[in-house]
């Protein structure tokens, strides 16, 4: 086990109703708030006239930025920085998925910055100072509600990067797995993708002997894989989607890589490629990106990590490690075909055209990928296998 | 899933040579320590020296309080208190296992206390403020160096009872697994069965359907059943004695229990007035309280959730929950015994004398338990099927 700090600042308020204790937790942090969200959903559901119900009894000022679309991009960003500017805003409350509570990091770090908030993606400027922030989740995925990290897109250039720092966590973050029941099938089934696929990126690393880390990691795969299908089925089970909530949240705190070596996060620099320049739904081009990550990967000297998975969660009962990770990877395209999710870039529209220049973008800054170093054209080769 | 809110606000460093950080995390905290530890094991294996030379090195004041003893008592928990009014201390330092910081927890909470220290015990007064506290681990067993929980035995009394408050929570603790390797087999032993039981008491409860804390918590016991055995063998194997100091920290700080109605507690009742009378290890009288209640407090309604640990901890295939359940609880003693822990009383040299006392002491406040609601004569009971 590796050497590691661990620490939670975010505080979880989880469950029916809990949206109520909003106002007790902003209260001597912030007195204007930028109230951000993305589409028509938590319109049509009646979350957003609930939270500025809630802001008004309290004599909470707020002012509104709407339209945060997924893979949420610069231009809201800016538009959030000049608004918390312009109105002197001290709060960014964050209501929606992962997107709009990226968004509102961004913004949360770009309010200080002097100059253009893409520099944090890029490296060039690091964050010092956020303003607060706060989430009300309505899609289990992310796990960006008790994190520190943010993904964004530059439509200019067409980029996908990511964001991260203590200072970015939110303050709290409210989860009431009641408002994941208008989540549509699909973006349940790319939630529960997202979820697996952060679970998978620091569980392959090549680390021996951290077991507390493995069993946690595979018991979340479990929950996945026995709640996902039923949930798709049943949008409205409480249970069901408190449990998946419950799940994302944990997968990404920080709690299942601590201890370990960085994880490998190769699938996720490359779903960011395709994403950037095809504007899938993230979770849909990890179902796709994933399965061929882990046959171009899968080699004699990592095949026990392999079967790992496929023995504790597929219950592969194959005793020789190379033929039970084989058997593994399949049954994970079983499992995402099942739940609706495209295995193949052919079922997203994607065609050839793009690969080089995706291998090429996804390793500008060097190789990407622990289990194995990638390079462009081990990109491109994985892009193939995925075709 | 019922409701929660969940936040740790300890910062855990982990790993080998971690307490080189503990400076860093005082400062702006605190200037004035109140250092404190037990007997001598952590003297002789340089601990303490290491600390010194720190503080001293960092021109960090401290007075200190040694001697604290396993059922940490109120003489050491008033002796602190005296020491820090007395000298105007800011900060806590304990360093020791899960005693040295239970005492520091009521001396933080004593301080600011006008009256007696054991008023928290009995309920008679509430933690309001506290001195703000830190932990250097030397025992992988108890859970309070990420929690705010704390038992204290009151010597005059014969009684051992618990307090808890958020503000008792250590801001930081050190957890270096090389710090563990000098603790015997029996203390080694009986914190692995402390850690696991830990784990039970919040593992029995009523609830269905909280898929992600039931897998978090068998996990962690398959790591104790794992590393347990294997570390009383290899007592300086880092990775072994990584492993169960996370578990120990991760079953008690909170995140098995978020979710779920409160745990079971009757086994931790029943142990306190035991060693409130005899002194015994804690962990010792656990392994022989815990399967005993078992046999106790298994009927038809429960027998899935035991049934539950027979399957998925000792891989017992039977398929009628109640007849799993029982190879299970035959299953949970022979571990014990295997680490060298009692499963009887008599092994602990401790006859029915004092039976009936126990009973109606750990049943003073009312019935204990939730799997069953045990009275003083179910206690008595459970203490005869242990003798």
């Amino acid at each position: 086990m590796v050497n590691f700090n661990f620490d939670t600042s975010t505080r979880i308020l989880f469950g029916k109703g809990k949206v109520s204790e909003m106002i007790a937790e902003i209260r001597g942090k912030g007195s204007r708030l930028l109230l951000a969200y993305g589409g028509g959903s938590v319109k049509r559901n009646g979350l957003l006239d609930e939270v500025v119900q809630l802001l008004k009894n309290n004599e909470i000022a707020y002012v509104e930025l709407g339209g945060i679309q997924p893979n949420p991009r610069m231009s809201s960003v800016r538009e959030g920085i000049r608004l918390c500017r312009e109105h002197q805003l001290d709060f960014i409350m964050a209501v929606g998925g992962g997107s709009v509570i990226d968004c509102c990091k961004a913004i949360a770090a770009g309010f200080y910055h002097n100059g253009d908030a893409w520099d944090f993606m890029i490296k060039k400027a690091t964050v010092n100072k956020a303003l607060p922030l706060g989430a009300i989740l309505t899609l289990a995925a992310t796990g960006s509600e008790m994190n520190g990290n943010a993904v964004i897109s530059n439509e200019e250039t067409y980029e996908k990067r990511a964001m991260s720092s203590r200072l970015l966590r939110p303050v709290f973050s409210v989860l009431d797995p009641a408002y994941t029941f208008t989540v549509d099938k699909w973006h349940t089934a790319a939630g529960v993708t997202d979820i697996m696929s952060h679970i998978f990126e620091v569980y392959f690393t090549t680390d021996t002997g951290t077991l507390v880390q493995d069993e946690m990691a595979e018991g979340l795969l479990r929950v996945c894989v026995r709640c996902g299908p039923a949930t798709v089925d049943q949008p409205d089970n409480y249970e069901l989607r408190a449990n998946l909530l419950w799940a994302g949240t944990l997968a990404l705190n920080g709690l299942l890589g601590a201890g370990k070596s960085p994880g490998d996060w190769a699938s996720h620099a490359i779903e960011h490629e395709i994403s950037a320049i095809y504007d899938v739904t993230h979770g849909a081009g990890l179902a796709v990106v994933i399965p061929a990550w882990m046959d171009y990967v899968l080699e004699e000297n990592n095949a026990r990590r392999f079967a790992g998975i496929a023995r504790n969660i597929w219950g592969i009962d194959d005793k020789q490690d190379m033929a039970a990770a084989k058997k593994g990877i399949s049954a994970l395209r079983n499992f995402f075909s099942s739940i609706g999710m495209p295995v193949t870039l052919g079922e997203l529209n994607i065609d050839q055209t793009h690969f080089e220049e995706m291998g090429r973008k996804a390793c500008r800054f060097g190789p990407i990928g622990t289990t194995r170093k990638l390079n462009g054209e081990d990109v491109t080769a994985i892009l193939n296998i995925a075709r």
